[in-house]
């Protein structure tokens, strides 16, 4: 299958419509909702698609893209402002910003530019790719789990390593990782894909007994290496600090290749037992 | 000593004084220079600075910083524009912009909040500090190196675990690691001494062989988790993935009470080899 020959779905739902001066309107689609509100990541692929099209065809992609969450929006019409910060040979800088229900919601900055072919062993890597599983040893994450509905996974085939599971069961590991195979949508992975894979695991927390909520992201920044090869995506979050209600987390994503092709970073609110910080 | 009774340096050079509407001049001092440009943890100082001037004394320390580096700017007088993007009880979130020399150099979002003091263990973390030689046994990196002047470590006082300093004598270690003790300007450290010492030691691609020239910050993004303990910094700088021009960084900063009081992630351009990707 040819790398852009399917129209996926998340480029449908991501997809922006230029409505002069630096606006965009969006659809933000109810089945990228995580609970009742659309998922971090997918909001950071709007954001980014916006940006991209103000950047114009000589920076095709997003490179560096970092977040601020004000408030979370509903699912429903949105519209992306875009500015243009400085226009490089190299790299365009913009800034981004989603506004819905009459809110300001995110507020972006993305640098973008054109991403190199995934491939070959990179010049150096202390980052060590989890084993994992075969995919179908894998345990698909569910939507519909009643305790609280992820339409997300819906869209996004989640297949967790069983040894980062427990937390489903009530046995956490108490590692603070979380790590599986992703597939965004029916189609082979594009940056966009990328920027939804550093955002859609369950948190990190879960797996240090901390599965009572999920975290709201407060800050999140991407930075995305190469575009993806087709094929699911390897995956690994892992919480860096818990304390005084917050968490640190970091996401790595490798493609079929075994690339690491995009790298997360996200400060998050966590919920911790009474006393605890 | 108390806490506040020494007037640092760095609050000094990264002074604010409010010009009207969201603008706050300052001017940015050549002493905090790597070669001829003002550093990048600097910078991020400066407009967290002016961020939280805006923000107010209910919101009194940055906690999340995100800067994309448009252009470096001269050492000199250097405007801040600050714009109030959501103001809430927990947290108020900015936006803030560096302009020097009539460009525009670095744009950020800014989460301001109330850091909570640093003490007793957190309730988690997966970050080991790494074990170092004394600080007297440790390495200081010169100032005033003659192939290329940091002016910036006669500020900060940067000891290297000579293990991680074999590049400066043509032998690195190879592991992408740069560790060792910092103390930032004669005063204990504050919120914005930790913003300079996530980006103030040596680019840890120097450990990997790549000791030729400095590498230039594209994005960069600071956590921060508490306020520091008086007494020298533990800091840890590591590659995660060398490729195709560009190196991304995470450091670590643990106080004397051997909390975890910053993180720092930065995407850098890096020169390789020719031919090398």
């Amino acid at each position: 299958v040819p790398y852009r020959s399917v129209v996926a779905r998340l480029e449908v739902a991501t997809a922006v419509r230029p409505a002069g001066a630096g606006r965009y309107e969006a659809v933000l689609d109810g089945q990228w909702r995580i609970g009742t509100k659309p998922n971090g990541g997918y909001l950071l692929a709007v954001l980014a698609r916006a940006a991209v099209e103000a950047a114009g065809p000589e920076h095709p992609h997003p490179a560096a893209v970092s977040a601020h969450y004000l408030a979370a929006p509903e699912a429903g019409p949105a519209v992306v402002e875009v500015e243009m910060l400085r226009r490089g040979r190299s790299a365009a800088q913009l800034r981004a910003t989603l506004l819905a229900g009459g809110a300001r919601c995110v507020d972006a900055l993305v640098t973008c530019g054109q991403l190199p072919p995934t491939g070959g062993p990179p010049y150096w890597t202390g980052v060590v790719p989890p084993d994992l599983p075969a995919e179908e040893a894998c345990l698909p994450v569910p939507a519909d789990d009643p305790r609280f509905p992820v339409p997300l996974f819906g869209e996004v085939a989640a297949r967790l390593d069983p040894a980062s599971a427990g937390f489903a069961v009530g046995r956490p590991a108490g590692k603070g990782e979380i790590r599986g195979w992703v597939r965004v949508a029916p189609a082979p992975p594009d940056p966009y894909a990328l920027l939804v894979a550093v955002d859609c695991l369950p948190p990190a927390t879960f797996d240090l007994g901390l599965a009572g909520s999920w975290v709201p992201t407060l800050e999140l920044t991407a930075y995305l290496r190469a575009l993806p090869a087709p094929g699911p995506l390897r995956v690994r979050q892992r919480a860096r600090l818990v304390a005084n209600g917050r968490v640190d987390e970091e996401c790595d994503v490798w493609d079929s290749a075994g690339a690491l092709v995009a790298t997360g970073h996200q400060l998050a609110a966590v919920r911790l037992p009474s006393g605890e910080d």
